[in-house]
């Protein structure tokens, strides 16, 4: 039997999914699981989205444009514009979600053996990607001290080599929900300027800001070559499952590169293309209600935490996720063991252990990720929950 | 202004797309051009699988399971069964397209620097997924004069080094059309066995079969653990747009390799797979008709192409592409030239040069590849213009 590649053995399994089966059996017992643990919106997908796509009427379920279709392409101008920033259609090229925006730009700005530097905790898929490129992710560390914001710049400079070709951040973050200043993002680009390298800015939830503006990577001046953003529908329009994102820049070289990634694998899907192009067509009120819900929810889970003995959690200013700081030994064993052998009043809480989210060993240990897509209700009852869990864990420190 | 990177800068173009401007500019003349360059079919989507799309009410576009939807992958072994391919839903993880498929089954079984040996002329796209996973393609020539039948077993062991880690087919083959014998199937079972090689085969087009059946790798005995295969819906259901496809295997590490690149990039297209697994449901007659269509088209095209003085057709199997050598200098410029220069009663003819099919340099600089996916009628008229073109192609010998 032939031996699969180190690359298929190291890739990493998602951190997040290994505790599903611990999930799945305290429902099958009765319990009922809130669950805080994944960035799935519970909020509808707007109806004229998905109409789009029911009323479609074409015959041929066709190849699109490898670069997505130009119909697409052109509206999304408006939508960018809207944030202040200025593209055409033949700088956006639309990749099969997010993550094929991430994969395409780690491929086509880093040679195997090259680096980016991540601040940490990061988006655990961050790794998959970087595996998949055989590129090396270089964590700077961020601490819930200070609420994960921008470590100093001194710190990123400690990790400059010469096979640092980027930096890549989350803005808002997940998993942090932390929102980088206009200060701190100007930091980001006198690094990048002055050490001549890439800033990869994955903007997934920039709708969501609750206290304080999103600064896109697009809006620093003078970065036209540096910065590359990744962008995705997902989470804006709680459509996880279109798999629609985009590639944004106005380095030609980046945008040559990446369309001859996205020739080799055709094109985008298309059903979900139409839904997308639809959206952007939402009024611009469509967001006012959703980011009331959210901030109303983050209001809610993170005032309930903090008065939970011993638990910190910092006020998160974008994304729909906070981190908190738990008095237990080992996060992995405590969301096993909330899943495994606990209940209160036959509920449990499903949470992501912080440890996925560092690449330097051993951080995240006391931290926690919770994503409040459930509504307060559930939220109020998931955070009485943890409250009775802290109160008889055995790890309890 | 940092460099992008050198796979960034090798990834190889599309070889099809160069010639779109010239197409667009005869287009623009008023020339009517009759597109055999691309497997872009022009049969409609089933209705009823356009249908469950537009007949669905969900609610929310959320991810599908990372193995694509369950009830899906359940359906999918009928589908197999009809084949004499029995596996289980947890032997098939749904990607996004057939393009996934190979580049996780690339990432999976081949590490940076590894060799895949591949028949040639290939599908043009496997450079561009080897260059992303960093792998080495090492061709076996197959020749016209053969019909593009398997090259001799000797040829293969000649190319076979401490690097090798499989042999990938194509069957029905693209671009040749071959389609490959149960005997042509046991000489590359022996081959794998003995240098203990995984065996990838590509079955984009296995419902398209003309002359004699089609044997799956999955069909041979012993191999459980070496064949991958790599599927999608895109030809069957002229539902290229969808992207869905598949990695099949009976190999459990695989299959748990595989799993972790799906997870990172969380799901494949969801809309997509309701129509998929519609498609499942399609009455065993709906191909009937079809098949039909293409195999006449195909006897239309082969038939025409052999009167013309100096053309070479073999008669292809399967699939819905023909190869054909023609009287002339070289392919590319060929091909420019009917788009550029040349024009029969306002009408030309769009073709693939085979040169992009070839790994070794300087091979298939006479040949070009017909897609019939145009109808009778317009594949008769085009021939007709093929024909007048090379009775005054400057370059012709």
């Amino acid at each position: 039997m032939p031996n699969i590649s180190q690359r298929g053995q190291i890739m990493p399994p998602s951190p997040i999914r290994k505790l599903v089966p611990y999930a799945e059996a305290a429902k099958k017992k009765g319990v009922t699981v809130y669950h805080l643990n994944i960035g799935q919106p519970d909020i509808e997908t707007p109806q004229p989205v998905l109409d789009a796509v029911r009323h479609s009427t074409f015959k041929i379920l066709d190849y699109s444009h490898s670069a997505g279709n130009e119909s697409y392409r052109r509206k999304l101008i408006s939508y960018y514009k809207k944030f202040d920033i200025t593209v055409d259609h033949t700088e956006i090229i639309v990749t099969t979600g997010g993550s094929e925006a991430i994969l395409f730009g780690f491929m086509a700005c880093l040679d195997p053996g090259d680096e980016v530097i991540v601040p940490e905790p990061f988006y655990a898929n961050y790794n998959g990607f970087a595996t998949e490129a055989n590129i090396n992710i270089v964590p700077v560390t961020s601490s819930i001290d200070t609420g994960f914001a921008l470590p100093p710049i001194a710190d990123f400079e400690k990790k400059i080599t010469p096979k640092t070709k980027a930096i890549l951040i989350c803005n808002p973050n997940n998993p942090t929900g932390y929102l980088y200043s206009r200060a701190e993002m100007e930091v980001l680009k006198e690094i990048c300027l002055k050490h001549n390298l890439f800033l990869f800015s994955d903007e997934a939830y920039r709708e969501f800001c609750y206290d304080g503006e999103n600064i896109s990577a697009m809006n620093l001046t003078g970065m036209d070559n540096h910065v590359v953003v990744f962008d995705t529908i997902s989470k804006r329009y709680s459509a996880c499952g279109a798999r629609i994102g985009a590639v944004v820049t106005h380095n030609r070289t980046i945008l040559d590169s990446v369309m001859k990634f996205a020739q080799a694998r055709l094109s985008p899907p298309s059903f979900a293309q139409i839904a997308a192009e639809a959206a952007v067509d939402l009024p611009d009120n469509y967001f006012d209600a959703i980011k009331a819900e959210y901030q109303s929810r983050r209001d809610t889970l993170v005032s309930l935490l903090n008065k939970i003995p011993g638990v910190f959690c910092p006020n998160p200013g974008g994304a729909f996720y906070a981190m908190a700081r738990l008095p237990i030994d080992d996060a992995d064993k405590f969301c096993q063991w909330l899943l495994e052998s606990f209940s209160y009043e036959e509920q449990t809480v499903m949470l992501s252990p912080a440890t996925g989210f560092y690449a330097t060993p051993g951080l995240g240990k006391q931290e926690v990720r919770l994503a409040y897509v459930i509504n307060k209700e559930s939220i109020t009852k998931a955070m009485k929950t943890l409250e009775k869990a802290l109160e008889i864990y055995p790890g309890k420190i």
